[in-house]
């Protein structure tokens, strides 16, 4: 029986692949699923070179998928929710660590018409039912603000280490889409990656602490790799730094290390963050042995399958 | 009669046209000195190109300058000097603000024989020679760990701000260089600038602090510029990112704006840093009215004129 079985009460899950938090040690193992999910016969929308950089790195950019129109209605959508707060649920806004300003909201798919038709968008959606090989559902969605001047840093963490201990998540069949409302340059603390590191799981050490989601959206200490792992993964991919235009989509797997430098520009770094689940792979009871989180953080009964909608936003 | 001539009790300063932290608003003024103080005539070590390039951005990067065996000598050093405890003074070691590691170490002119070899090396002291118009002394030296995952961000400042009102730099007569130890990359904290803010000296609010070197070498809060100038420099000049390999020169102005991102990825940032003042240009009392900040920041008896050394230091 493992040590969270243990101390949970909670049946044991032998074959839980992902266990974490529950050593004293760090260690990597080998990813247990596939990456990309659709079968070589399907005609997907993107390229068979895209296809395989995805699955080769974990992340893939793409460029031009939205109108220039589009891209002006998002960004005015990001000011005006910014101070619309009787539109938005307080428990849903996270602030800088420093308490000065809005670093993100979160449930924005069901907080906003605008992007919840974004979330919708054939162009996003399709990719994630092509490459999670079926239907989907949004697991997260949030604005991130990233405030000019006094951005702080988010350290390196692979997401689904966190979905599978604290949300749940049973396995590695959802990933992340960024949609950028500011230039990504390299000064404004764009996203950094791991190429390669999806292949990999880093087993964190140490326990949970309670309601740590109140602190970890600010500022993680918990489910946090280790520097030898995160050496070991660096010195096999490096670091690709995810500079673009607004409007550039990032797409990266759920088990993708990645982590962003601080910002000390004037220029913010403003994007639409939205995770996309398999349907197949809804959360079951949090694998860590602790309540789930909230449902603004982690869709659970608010789960709605995603119908694809086509043609232009505006 | 200034605020801060009555506030110390000293004689007024009625000409002095770098005034700062006396005011309760910011202010940008224009540049009182030259850049480059050669004349149009002299024989340089610089191409036209180059002394344009600096005079115009207050900044220049230079590859090249040292052979590979020599960069490799600097770098066996700053790793000595880690651990070398009973060579170095303790005053003159500041540690990360998190507490766990050595950022800098300053006064390495005085306290390794090879970066004072260095220091005096004709390819760095020949160029200050020639930008600042004659013979010049060490202001300043240190070298700078910036340890990878947990190295903290540097916020935008002038140097010589702080100088003019802490140490008594009378005017802008003084230049930076720094000497690459490992890659600059985009991911690792590298120097950010903003091209042609040296032409302008922002007056920052606010009076400095007792002993506020104790702190400011860690985290500065006072002689920090404001959002506004901040974003109207920046408006003029964008930022460059210092990228290059380790061995490269970066030489900026004394009032050149800079700062850095943190760096969370496993890659420090380290380099050897080197201020160099023109002789006519030497401190006198603080313009800021406190008592001078120790000798290991700013030489003030240690005062020694460089004789330039040519040749190889390996």
């Amino acid at each position: 029986m493992s040590a969270v079985a243990q101390r949970s009460g909670q049946p044991p899950r032998e074959s839980d692949p992902y266990e974490s938090r529950v050593g004293t040690a760090a260690r990597i193992v080998d990813r247990a699923d596939p990456v990309v999910y659709a079968s070589s016969q399907d005609e997907g929308p993107l390229t068979r070179e895209q296809v395989a950089h995805y699955e080769r790195t974990g992340c893939l950019g793409i460029e031009g998928l939205f109108r220039p129109a589009e891209i002006e209605t998002f960004v005015a959508e990001l000011e005006r929710l910014r101070v619309a707060a009787d539109e938005i649920d307080p428990a849903t806004l996270i602030i800088e660590p420093d308490g000065r300003e809005l670093r993100s909201i979160f449930a924005i798919h069901e907080q906003s018409r605008l992007f919840a038709r974004l979330a919708a968008d054939e162009r996003l959606a399709g990719v994630a039912r092509y490459l999670l090989g079926g239907d989907v559902y949004i697991h997260q969605s949030r604005l991130n603000y990233k405030p000019g001047f006094f951005g702080k840093e988010f350290y390196w963490h692979s997401d689904f280490e966190t979905w599978h201990v604290e949300d749940g998540m049973p396995r590695m069949r959802a990933l992340s889409m960024s949609i950028a409302l500011t230039p990504n340059t390299s000064y404004n603390g764009p996203l950094l990656v791991i190429p390669g590191s999806h292949r990999k799981y880093v087993r964190c050490v140490g326990e949970t602490p309670d309601d740590h989601y109140k602190q970890s959206l600010r500022r993680q200490e918990y489910g946090v790799p280790d520097p030898d792992s995160l050496r070991r993964l660096f010195d096999e991919g490096g670091i690709e730094t995810m500079e673009g235009p607004a409007g550039k989509v990032v797409l990266f797997d759920c088990n993708t290390m990645h982590g962003s430098n601080s910002n000390i520009s004037p220029l913010p770094r403003s994007n639409v963050f939205l995770v996309y689940n398999s349907v197949a792979n809804r959360l079951t009871t949090p694998f860590g042995g602790k309540p789930p989180r909230p449902e603004f953080i982690a869709t659970r009964k608010s789960f709605k399958e995603i119908r694809p909608i086509g043609g232009s936003i505006v």
